[in-house]
Order: C-alpha cells, then structure tokens, then sequence
C-alpha cells in the first residue's frame, strides 16, 4: 500500500521559512512518503492525506478531497481557522520544546534589558560617559505575563527563578506555584494596576485582538521603578492597537514597547515604530523554531495517526487555539 | 557598657558610594553605637571595634588598636588584602543574596544578548531593515564559567534551566548538578576548548591576575554557532591583559566582549574600549548591591559576633578570597 501524500502550501519570504527548502526537510523525515510543494509540485489531489501550511491562501485546503489532518508549522493558528472554508479535518499545532526555551529566551533578555536599563548603559557607551546608575532588586520589578500556556507558564518560571516579582493573567485560571495566577475579565484589572512590565503570549481570539489599547494601559502600574509601565508584545500582531501604543509612548502612559509581531509584516518602511526612540523591535523572530525540529514532529504525528494512535495538540477551533 | 564604635573608612565616588549616605544606613541599623566616617568625624581610635571599608588607603587601618572585625563592603577583597600593613583581624566579605541575583542578572542578560544578536538586531532596526536570521537552539551554544563560588554557581544553574550548555571552571574542584565541572590548571584546556562564550567571575589572586590573555583566548573554540568566541568579564578589572583583548578582537581570536571592569575605573576617555564596535561595556554595576542590605548584613555580623557566634563569610588570606 502506497503511502497517503503530504501536501506542503508554505508561504512567507524569510531566510528559514523557504518553501523549496521545507521540500527537503519534509523528504528526508517522510522517507517513502510523497511530499508536493503547492503549486510547484505536480500531484494527484486525491492521493493527499495530509497538508502542513503556512499561511496558506484562503480556499487552497479544499482542493483536497482526502484530507485526514492539517498541520499549522507554528504555534499561532489565527490564520488558518479564520479561513471559513477550512475542511472540518483535526487541525494539528505545531508544539515542539525548542519554540518554547527559544521564547522565554526572548521575554527574559528583553524583561532584563528594561530591569538593567540597557538602553541607558548602551547610550552612554556611545557617549563616552561612565555613570553608573542605583539599581534596584529583580524583586522590586513587578512583571505580568498575559498567557499562560506552555509558553508563558515556562517564561513565568524562569523569571521567578531570577527573583522577578511575577504574576500571570489567563482566560481561564491555571495554577502555577511561585506565580500569583488572575483569570478572566473580571481579574484583568488587579492584574494590570500590580504590573511595571506587561508581557503579552496570549493567542489571537475574538476576545483577545486589540486587547493591549489605551484603555489596558491606562491601567497598568505608575508607581514602579521603571518610572512608567512598559510593554513586551511577542503574541501577535492583532492583539495590539498599534495607534493605541504610539500615542501612548508620546503622552507618557507607556514608558517603553518591546515589539516582535505587528499588524502588517514585514513592518512597511514607513512604519514610526523603526525609529521610535523608546521601541525595541524584532523581525517576528523570537520564538522561530528550528525546522528541523517541525518537520520531526509533524513526522511524528503522522505515525501516530497511522499506528490509530491520538493526534496531540489538535486546537480546539470554537476558542481559537 | 558603651557600644564599640564602626569606623567607615569608605573611597570611591559613584552615586551609591557616596560615604556621607553610607553613615546614615549605618547609623539607622546600629541604633546606639557610635559611627565615624573617616577621615570627617572626630572619633576616639581605642573606642574603635569595627571597621567598614571601601578601597581604604594602604595603613589606615592601623590607627585603631582595638580593632576586632573589618567588613569588606564588596564581594571583591584584593584591594584590601594588598595591604601589607592590614592588621591581623578578622576579615569579612560581604555576601548578600541580592548581589549574587544581581550578577546573574547581568550574566544571563549579557549570554543572551549574544546568542540572540541582539546587536544585528539592534543595528537592523536603525537601518528599518527587516531580516529575521536562523536561530539556533540555546542547546547549541557552550557556555563557561570561570569561578564557581557562590556568584558563578547560579549563573550556572539559571543559564542551564534556560537551555545552555553550560560548564563551569575553578580554581578547586566544586560539584553542580547539570553543570559539566573542570578544574585546576590541568583542565583549563579542556574546558576553554568546549566554551564558546567564556564568563569570568573569579576572584583577583596573584594566580588568576591577567588569566584573560591571548594565550586563554587562542585555546577557546572556533566551530561554535556564534562564528567565534566571546568573553563576558564581571569579575575584576585585574583578570583582563586589555591590550590582549584590543588585539584579539581586531585579529578575530575573539569575536566580541564585553566588560563591566576595567584595569583603571572610571574608563578613561580615550579608552579604545568605548567605541570599538565589537565591545560592549558597562560601569562596573554588574552587580552593585543594594547598599541597605549591605549595611544590614554587616550591623547582623556585628550582632552575631557580640552574641559570641562565629562570623560569616570570612575571608581566607593565603588563598586570597
């Protein structure tokens, strides 16, 4: 009995997401098995039993009569399911433990460079000055982090490991030992007015897009010893109100904004978020998971699915994750 | 019976060591015992028990006949046990929690900060150039770790829990779950030949003086991730030959550094180090610690040596730490 082919639709133009180059993981872990690169690649629809994607074009899933699991090559799967024409097949997220070290890896170098103030010793390096500033304990530097799945759970962990004073907020509540946990929209707000440093891992929902505007600002902490509340964004980019965030660097309701995912990527030229002097941003790059390490595991799911075995990690499409 | 009094013999001129406000935390925490700062205060030299010291000058110890304890206030004693004339009492290091947490801070912001790029990053976003690079895992990345004292010991353990692969170097062998330990001269080779960003945090002793040198640097490895090796200095401005480091990275024996320490502070002006772009640098408050805590932990070594119990922490002249 001939394998089931494994449909790849990829897009996306960066260095590790080269759609050619996915072909050749994806051989190489699927030894036997098709794999057509879409619309490259020649193949018979029907022979296609599964499909990992990218951002694939709305519609682009329907061309597959046969289809048993579609695999999301990453842990935000806004995307896909809000392409209302998505075969009722199990949906299949990305979750291997490289992308989660290489987030908290992301979340606690930017909480350390606000807590240390890098961007000050940076400039005065640049000045030639030495003057070296009072520093204040990790325990002082009260930080929040808005998600708590696996990704922020681990982030949680190891900035409490450090001495950070942390709390985590969630839809609904989880319980983390070390961590003061607040759930749901009517915690929000004690969760906001005890954060200097609002970390934000929350998946794209109805309920959570344009969640960090003015008005969840307006009530973060002003009495930190930052001299102003600050916000690290490595969710998504349509949790934020990007207008929201400029303006309220410019009045001084934030102090400073991390930012690794925007509305439109690549972030447009013209974007004021470039050479705003109080925003760090990064190409949507903190967490990009090795892809070697995706392909195994969408390997792995698919002999799991052939031995009868459960599929892990199939996203629930009525919450959004 | 009248308190012995705390003579302050306390040099140094940045913000948090300014000796006037030193005499208020000590006055605060030793209620009702007398406390001089020297050389402003009158005070009665036999009535003087303790002393609290800064980079004292050379002799200026012996003018007190009764002295019992000297409390260095730093982690950091070469300055003081350089003084031949210092008088044979008991020396004691001040050993804060808050200052270890403060160096693994540093240490953990400074590793990631080179594993991540932060400096591409950085200099991407000032061009308004997105450009996502490959990641590697933190698995990937060999971290080492000269001295394995308290300090060292959980840098170690927080750099290990976020991924890295961390071994440790000291002077004596120590034993650090998940942590791959060398010691002596004897495995100096092997450890430098598995690191790829060194971190110093040893002692200064007449052993250790000038151990970051051309010679330590060529035996580092080369086939790391990082496209060459890196040196994290956090212990002492003693431990660097800078002229070796100039050259080092000008000949890509090392492909960046950076330095909270320096052989002269503050770094004078003309200090190549300021603008070379491969050095990152900060005014030796890696780890500045709280000074209410310094204060407190020394008015409770006092305390307990009045109770007639041990001291803690108490240097060990011959071996110089």
């Amino acid at each position: 009995m001939s394998k089931g082919a494994l449909a790849l639709l990829i897009s996306g133009g960066t260095e590790n997401w080269a759609p050619l180059r996915w072909r050749v993981r994806f051989l190489r872990v699927c030894p036997g098995r098709p794999v057509a690169l879409i619309p490259v690649d020649a193949v018979d629809a029907a022979s296609v039993r599964y499909a990992a994607v990218w951002k694939p074009k709305p519609g682009a899933l329907s061309d597959f009569p046969n289809l048993e699991v579609i695999f999301n090559l990453g842990a935000g799967v806004d995307a896909v399911i809000s392409d209302l024409t998505l075969p009722p097949v199990p949906l299949v997220r990305v979750a291997v433990g490289d992308l989660t070290g290489r987030m908290t890896e992301y979340v606690v170098m930017h909480v350390l460079m606000h807590h240390r103030r890098q961007g000050y010793y940076a400039e005065s390096q640049r000045a030639k000055v030495w003057a070296p500033k009072l520093q204040w304990a990790a325990s002082d530097l009260r930080v929040g982090i808005m998600g708590l799945g696996v990704l922020g759970r681990d982030c949680a962990e190891v900035l409490a490991r450090i001495g950070f004073d942390v709390a985590g907020w969630s839809g609904t509540w989880k319980s983390i030992p070390g961590i003061k946990c607040f759930a749901g929209e009517g915690q929000l707000g004690d969760f906001l007015a005890r954060t200097d440093v609002l970390v934000c891992l929350l998946p794209l929902t109805a309920q959570t897009r344009g969640i960090l505007s003015r008005r969840t600002f307006a009530k973060l902490a002003r009495d930190g010893k930052l001299g102003g509340p600050v916000i690290i964004n490595a969710g998504r980019g349509g949790l934020q109100v990007e207008d929201d965030i400029l303006s309220a660097l410019d009045d001084g309701t934030l102090l400073a904004a991390t930012l690794d995912v925007f509305a439109t990527e690549p972030l447009p030229p013209d974007s004021p978020f470039w050479s705003h002097p109080r925003v760090t941003l990064s190409p949507h790059n903190a967490a990009d998971t090795d892809p070697d390490a995706i392909s195994l595991y969408v390997a792995e799911q698919i002999a799991r699915h052939e031995r009868g075995e459960p599929l892990q990690n199939v996203v629930d499409r009525a919450a959004g994750y």
